[in-house]
């Protein structure tokens, strides 16, 4: 076979892997926005089925000699990055028997299952024993790949390529430092917001209405995705054409759908924005967890908690709102939907307090994987770090330790991203005002388009065509920088405080 | 490797099989019920790549290795049922190229998307390239596959085996000679019923929540299903406890989303309550297209077209519907819903009318696949037929030949199996009563679990286990017998139209 025949060959495999992808992206969509209970089970052998296959073909004697025969030749571009891609993830899963990682799959699914019954029920007993097989079933994996320092390392660099404890212990000391004096200072200051109105009766359905007028002002592209109600949101680019966003209601603070919608939105536009010619390869996805939460945060915070886009969009809320803002000033709303102040639940957490959120879960990890806790007293830990780092305590597991999926889905190691993710969105408008000067005056025109430009145009079409650091590099011009995040945090809560 | 061994082999190569079936089911069952247009052509990619993986998996050599080592097996009854099924498929597919296979799922998948526009548009000329492949890959599959004596035979044994035109000319010559002059004498009747009624307005919504009582009460189970509007109502079984139904509604007429409903209820209650040994294999569905619809036809007509049903039922409507019946006797609605006459729709028809439908797509198919018939003709000779057999003219290919969803997708000698169901289905209520005699009593009371019972005891149950004429006669203890649904209509009719 000559060397074109080969690229050609390994191309129409690695296209097989991605639709077995997109067919498992679709069914654990559906199983998050309402198929029906009774055939869950069922559904999770699909899933292991499916699964195993992807592993079996990501780690098969096929893809050996695929990788040790174009390693050799010159390579387009994309090919090579693809070959990187699935060179990566073999060295990865090699390691693992075939059967345990299929056993790990469908616990995957169950956990998820019994996590949201247990989460309903605020019992974490329920979930324990799951959890404990992920974490365990987990540590032997990371002990088949190997590792130097550190176990959690391993985990790390899953989500975001060459993050390590030591860099991160560095950034979120310097975060921690800035952070929990400006979170004391704004405590004190007796200029607080009134925020009453934010939790007056919002319907459902009005709700609905306003976050797709929003989603299409951003450039969602509706002809390529569409918007479902699910328990934990969440966005899913099955392929650039079908990207859909997931969101969840609650009727007494409209914020929790609008700023979900707006961060599940920021990730759609990275995934509905990817080059077409990366369709049916591994490069068709955001570049890391890191990078993907940057465009999310950069949305839900940059964009939609700033005054200039409220001045546009505030008009609109009231017509789709029940009279609670009629007799309230923008300037009094903007200070009430950028309110900082310690609270239960990360995904409805301010800016401000968010990465505090972030930092326990990751404590809480490494402990977990270089063995200082055990997973049966993590609602007791779970519950003192929250007193010690935001002074508050859960009263129950609901609000605690069972509200995030991500565990339940085996994802350890992926918490720090958001974090990373607010560094990277802060450095990246920082360079974006350069290049758009008049950012504010858009967002008060209610023109957002030039900007999701800019963000594909630097950062969306390359999909993992380029690394996260080299991407923030080729725009920034230097390397990850907390400085920005920090500025940006100052400027805004000085401002929101009135703190001189 | 000893005997238990390669059953047990066997029985895992099969259940992957149904796993990947049940993936490509639910993303057919999006794409019918609201995944974004632009995502399409990369979704006809995965249902071409699994599709054919399912393909090689039912002819590759580790199939006929396991058909020749286990026919030679004393095996467990469900294990030799699975054989036989797939040994029926081994040798249909074998003598397919795999090539030609999956680009026959692919165009499937395309015809379908092109099907929906063509009818948006009315348009035939858009669809009749498509049409015109399908048709002359499928003669060619006929002739890979080799015939006795007609190409057709050898489709209509793939949803009712045995059947063979030399059997439907004799049936439908039955039906015909009965049918044809009652819908002339009912033509030539001064007592028609009064219908205007049921053309005012009633909201999708106020449809949609009567639609879900009447599904509660038949006894489909919502924790193992759910409703969802679409263009063509099916609907699907994705395992037991997975059976979606979807519909779709007319807001000047009630009929086509309740009937629908209805229909589409029976068929899932079906699928609903399968053995759940049954999961996992081949034999975990209906047994035939015919025996499905018999399920289906005797919720939506014998029931839910019913006198007593409506005594049941009648009030219940009232209280979704817009006053459109409060002045409205209940004889003057049970007339009302049984009007016969010719109309263009099949899945609109009257109970009376509708054999002569599907007769009209039977004798074009025959023609079809005979070469006697041209698909670029198609249109005029569909007119051509109803204007011989209804007296009526179709005004336009929306309303005449591009209303089914069937030849889009590639489905050859379907259509007659919905009077082989309804034949099915009229000789299974003539046993029921010799069972339950106080049926009539039941539907008034709106008690239909027993009927349910009865028909997941004597069918249900059984899945692919019993061949159709196998089941017939175990129930009825007869061969099929056309006198029954003649005898149903003559008096349905004759009560309806005050016949003498």
């Amino acid at each position: 076979m000559n060397e074109a025949q080969v690229e050609k060959e390994f191309l129409e495999y690695v296209k097989k892997m991605s639709a077995y992808n997109e067919a498992l992206g679709l069914v654990y969509w559906d199983l998050r926005t309402g198929a029906p209970k009774q055939g869950v089970d069922q559904r999770s052998e699909v899933i292991g089925m499916l699964s195993s296959e992807v592993f079996k073909m990501s780690t098969s004697e096929e893809m050996a000699a695929y990788i040790a025969n174009l390693s050799k030749q010159e390579l387009p571009e994309t090919t090579r990055k693809i070959l990187e891609e699935c060179k990566k993830e073999y060295d990865r899963n090699k390691k693992i028997p075939a059967e345990e990682y299929k056993e790990f799959v469908i616990l995957q699914s169950r956990a998820e299952n019994v996590w949201e019954e247990a989460k309903e029920k605020a019992d974490f007993a329920l979930f324990s024993p799951y959890l404990e097989k992920l974490v365990a079933m987990t540590k032997q994996f990371v002990s088949y790949w190997g590792y130097e320092e550190n176990k959690y390392n391993v985990l790390l660099d899953m989500y975001e390529p060459g993050m390590t404890i030591e860099v991160l212990d560095g950034v979120f000391d310097k975060l921690k430092d800035k952070i929990i004096p400006l979170v004391k200072k704004i405590a004190d200051s007796d200029n607080k917001p009134k925020t009453d109105f934010l939790f007056e009766a919002f319907t459902k359905e009005k709700q609905r209405d306003f976050s797709l007028e929003i989603l299409a002002k951003m450039g969602y592209n509706f002809n390529a995705g569409r918007l479902d109600e699910t328990v934990h949101p969440f966005a899913i680019g099955l392929n650039p054409g079908d990207v859909r966003v997931t969101t969840k209601y609650d009727e007494n603070d409209f914020r929790t759908a609008v700023f979900g919608t707006i961060h599940e939105g920021g990730h759609a536009l990275y995934e509905q924005n990817i080059a077409k010619d990366l369709i049916g390869t591994p490069l068709c996805t955001g570049t890391s967890t890191g990078i993907h939460e940057s465009q999310s945060l950069f949305y839900e915070n940059i964009v939609g908690r700033s005054l200039p886009f409220w001045k546009n969009n505030y008009g609109l809320l009231k017509t789709f709102a029940n009279g609670q803002f009629d007799q309230v000033d923008i300037m009094d709303f903007y200070r009430a939907i950028n309110e900082s102040k310690p609270s239960f639940i990360r995904i409805e957490a301010d800016e401000l307090t968010y990465p505090l959120h972030v930092i326990i879960r990751y404590e809480i990890e490494k402990g977990l994987f270089n063995d200082e806790i055990e997973v049966a007293d993590l609602p007791t830990i779970w519950n003192d770090m929250y007193e010690q780092y935001l002074g508050i305590r859960p009263e129950n597991d609901a609000q605690g330790v069972l509200q995030d999926v991500h565990w339940a889905g085996g994802s350890f190691g992926y918490f720090p991203s958001y974090v990373l993710g607010y560094m990277y969105a802060a450095q990246f408008k920082h360079k974006m005002i350069e290049d758009i000067p008049n950012f504010d005056q858009l967002l008060v025109e209610g023109n957002l388009l030039p900007i999701k430009e800019w963000l594909t145009k630097n950062i969306h079409q390359y999909g993992k065509m380029k690394k996260p650091l080299e991407l923030l590099k080729d725009i920034t011009g230097e390397g990850l920088n907390a400085k920005y995040l920090i500025d940006y945090l100052y400027e805004k809560y000085g401002e929101v405080y009135q703190l001189t």
